[in-house]
């Protein structure tokens, strides 16, 4: 560790949209095709478009009593306190389906009391010691990307909620180029921090689709998954160390790059989505930002023959950086937007893949990677269709703001099981979402593609897209309930890689049964004894 | 899963010898060379063995009182309980020096006051039952290789303490060919395990120097490190579920590939020393046997050039198989063993590599490997030293049985950190010993290398042999102090693959933090309320 480093703090990253994906000076317009399919194939007429303009939207009324406010202000300092509806709004929730919907709708909604904005890890202790000593829920606010409810204004048994938002905590404080150590604060988001290591010829590598606007923190805290993570691993596997803030001091956990000392403590903080203490800063691996990337597409002749090609790559140890392999309907529908508007829909199923990093290792690895996908039945598209992926994989959220305000429901899901049972569990939630969708009188498009690949399973990420029902809140909330029953009967995890938060809970029981729910809790209560820190995800 | 699969058992394993390392039947000899050393180098007189006569042992009496022998008796079967002094004197503890040399001693020395001998999951679930409710302390025992104390027959505040040996727990309960996963009950050993798997034409891979006795359940919660880490990982990379009896029921954790949801309860378990429950059956990774083996040694000048190819290799994604690093202490110690009786000891610093797997990937990835160490300062050896080193690589234990017999002080610790720390945490280390040892009148001998590989940072791996003193357990607990302090102050983790259990307990609250310790204090206390559970070791 270079113990004279001088923290370096990114530019700033442009806020999102209080009711959508995208940041305030961007706008997704509908491509044409897609408008197109929406006519003809749901039945959706695309010329009614529905928007909520801010001045009409109603908040509940702030409930933080003033010596509370003045109290907060003091730790944080009154500039960086702030109770007015503009910012309440901005923080009300993720940016789920349902939480889009919420936000544009004309009921009246719940919002934090206060934002408050800490300047560093000692604000982030004593506001906790604050709120614990004050009875005052907590919501620790990343980049506000949560597809669960992960940020929702929980008041819990706590008669006022503030959310704390990391977005000053930033900087890069510490570089270490020969272990390939960064620390960094957890308020930094994706590129933020790729922009501090990359003036230093280091990259992070963790590309998620919220990667634009989700931070460090948030990585850590929801076990996040990025793009490149056949290459990269998940955000977890990236951690060398954590720093937490909580109600009862500091934990600082991680020490080695391995150690047998007793459990891994890092990982009792990374999935506990804000319940047991604030992330204020993240030591994370990082690596020299590529010299190269090759990019190849394949075409397989159905998903299960491409399924196979992927186990192949991942139990020979023969990774690429990127690995993806989209089902047919997936397919048709990239195919449609990149390069074939109005042509017919190929057969078939993409892959694509990307192999990064030194030259020599580059050329070693992607000719490992091609020779057994032609083996394993793939064909060669060449570069041009993954150059395709690359450039707008960031969009697909984008796509969906446009989706949901000309009256299309759009949603996506993920799961993750064995490769024996991966067939079984993407044929039941397709099945469940399409019956389902389809007795409440709106037929689904289901696509579904691998995203994650390990040498014992993978990853299955759903997108759904049909009309909007007249309560489109229940209509998904219906739907979402027929997918996660059966992606439980059918013995996936009820979540991959967007975490428990509040939509997920229904689920969890299941998944790691009463005796690992009380193991839960039995941390929650040793480090947050008053119950403050996000109330109503996760654990209780 | 193949839930038609039919549970396969293994041969019996030999027991180790109640003295030594070695199995019963089995006595190493001191190599001529090595005597010679000891007698030059050391000044030990080597013509004077240290045996005691097992007649001789002297244990503390049984203190299990005879209504819980019965009913301890009603659980497991009165066959598969014991409590005559051979079977107690075989679970009265692990193998550490410290442990085989008061094994040795005349004075009284404490054992289980019985050992129970449990056939499957339920019987453990029951005895779990029993002792929490009449209070009487558990110690789960596998492999019984500890070298930290992690077995050793601690009563704690109870009257009574039993050994729950699960030596009966061997088969193979599952195997799922296509996904790569089987489920193998926790009490077999390496050689069980492998057994069983090589049947179906696939390994675990997992060697660690305590392969031919260790069990997968004490692999699983010691966090074990095998001999092909560099790629196959640690064994805790391996788990996909564990299946974990407790005294408030079972808990089974690990339900997908890769999950987001919530903390990875797995992690809980791995490492958890026995202290949170007694795992009985391991979810595990495997993969094909592998077709082909590339063995190929490598000469670097000194350990710093040896260490920084090592580094590039694990930077680049391209890691072999086994890889492995000695000083120039060790490498010179090696050669004299192996292949060099009399010579000089030859400079520069011994690495070893294999690749393995199938014949394609082997020639590619072996190829990456070597130009990367060429390029890195390495001189080609070709195979004869890898597979020399390959022969011989769970025979030093042995050594050591044969070093203490004739007088030598003999003993290893490990340690891990950054690449950029890890020249100053190996001089910090050696200095420590060297100095303490010299100074008690016992110059020692102090060998390291480099066994464990990862992106960020390495293990360093002492091996230290002087002259027995007096009282060679109050002189190595002097030097092991020494040690454990240097490493504490330099940054390096207290363990890296040998686990917590008694011996390392004074460095723990340095590693994890006094909050640290609350948040494992309160995961044993919900799944242990009684704290029957291996007390002494790990958590409290």
């Amino acid at each position: 560790m270079s113990s004279q480093f001088v923290p370096q703090y990114p530019d700033q990253a442009p806020p999102m949209a209080w009711d959508a994906w995208g940041t305030e000076d961007r706008r997704t317009d509908l491509p044409a095709p897609v408008r197109d399919l929406l006519e003809q194939a749901l039945g959706i007429d695309t010329t009614r478009e529905r928007d909520l303009p801010e001045a009409e939207v109603r908040l509940t009324a702030g409930r933080l009593r003033a010596e509370h406010l003045e109290g907060l202000a003091r730790v944080v300092g009154a500039d960086h306190l702030a109770g007015d509806d503009r910012t309440r709004l901005r923080h009300a929730g993720g940016k789920s389906t349902l939480d889009l919907l919420r936000r544009r709708s004309r009921d009246e909604q719940d919002a934090p009391d206060a934002v408050l904005f800490p300047g560093s890890h000692d604000e982030v202790l004593a506001v906790l010691a604050y709120c614990s000593a004050e009875a005052i829920a907590v919501v620790p606010f990343g980049g506000g990307t949560s597809v669960v409810g992960g940020v929702d204004p929980v008041r819990g048994p706590f008669e006022a909620v503030v959310a704390v938002d990391l977005r000053r905590l930033t900087a890069l404080t510490d570089l270490d180029p020969v272990s390939g150590l960064a620390t960094l604060q957890a308020g930094a988001t994706g590129p933020q921090a790729e922009q501090l290591l990359a003036a230093h010829g280091f990259s992070l590598g963790h590309f998620p689709q919220s990667y634009r606007h989700a931070t460090l923190g948030g990585f850590a805290v929801t076990r996040s998954a990025g793009q490149a993570s056949a290459g990269y691993g998940r955000f977890e596997d990236m951690v060398d160390h954590l720093v937490v803030a909580t109600p009862r001091g500091t934990v600082r956990a991680g020490r080695a790059p391995a150690s047998a000392a007793g459990p891994d403590l890092r990982r009792m903080f990374l999935g506990s989505e804000g319940t047991l203490g604030i992330v204020t800063a993240v030591g994370v691996r990082i690596r020299p930002v590529p010299a190269t990337t090759e990019f190849r597409a394949w075409s397989f002749p159905d998903f299960a023959t491409g399924a196979a090609a992927l186990r192949v790559l991942a139990q020979t140890d023969a990774l690429p950086t990127v690995l993806r392999l989209s089902d047919e309907t997936e397919t048709g529908m990239n195919l449609a937007l990149h390069e074939n508007i109005g042509g017919d829909a190929p057969g078939g199923c993409l892959a694509v893949t990307t192999v990064e990093g030194g030259e020599a290792h580059v050329r070693a690895r992607a000719a490992e990677v091609a020779a057994l996908l032609a083996s394993s039945g793939g064909t060669d598209l060449g570069a041009a269709p993954a150059r395709a992926w690359q450039h707008g994989r960031f969009d697909a959220p984008h796509l969906r703001d446009a989706l949901l305000r000309v009256g299309a429901l759009a949603e996506t899901l993920e799961t993750a099981t064995t490769w024996s049972r991966l067939p079984a569990l993407r044929s039941a939630v397709t099945d469940a979402l399409v019956s389902d969708l389809t007795a409440q009188g709106t037929p689904p498009l289901v696509m579904c593609h691998i995203s994650h690949t390990y040498p014992t399973g993978a990853s299955l990420y759903f997108t759904v897209v049909c009309a909007q029902s007249e309560d489109p809140i229940a209509q998904w909330s219906q739907a979402k309930r027929a997918a996660g029953d059966a992606i439980v009967t059918a013995g996936g995890t009820i979540t991959h890689h967007h975490a428990i938060g509040r939509d997920h809970l229904p689920w969890l029981d299941a998944e790691v049964g009463g005796l690992g729910l009380d193991l839960l809790g039995a941390v929650k209560h040793a480090i947050d004894p008053r119950g403050i820190l996000n109330p109503g995800k996760l654990i209780g």
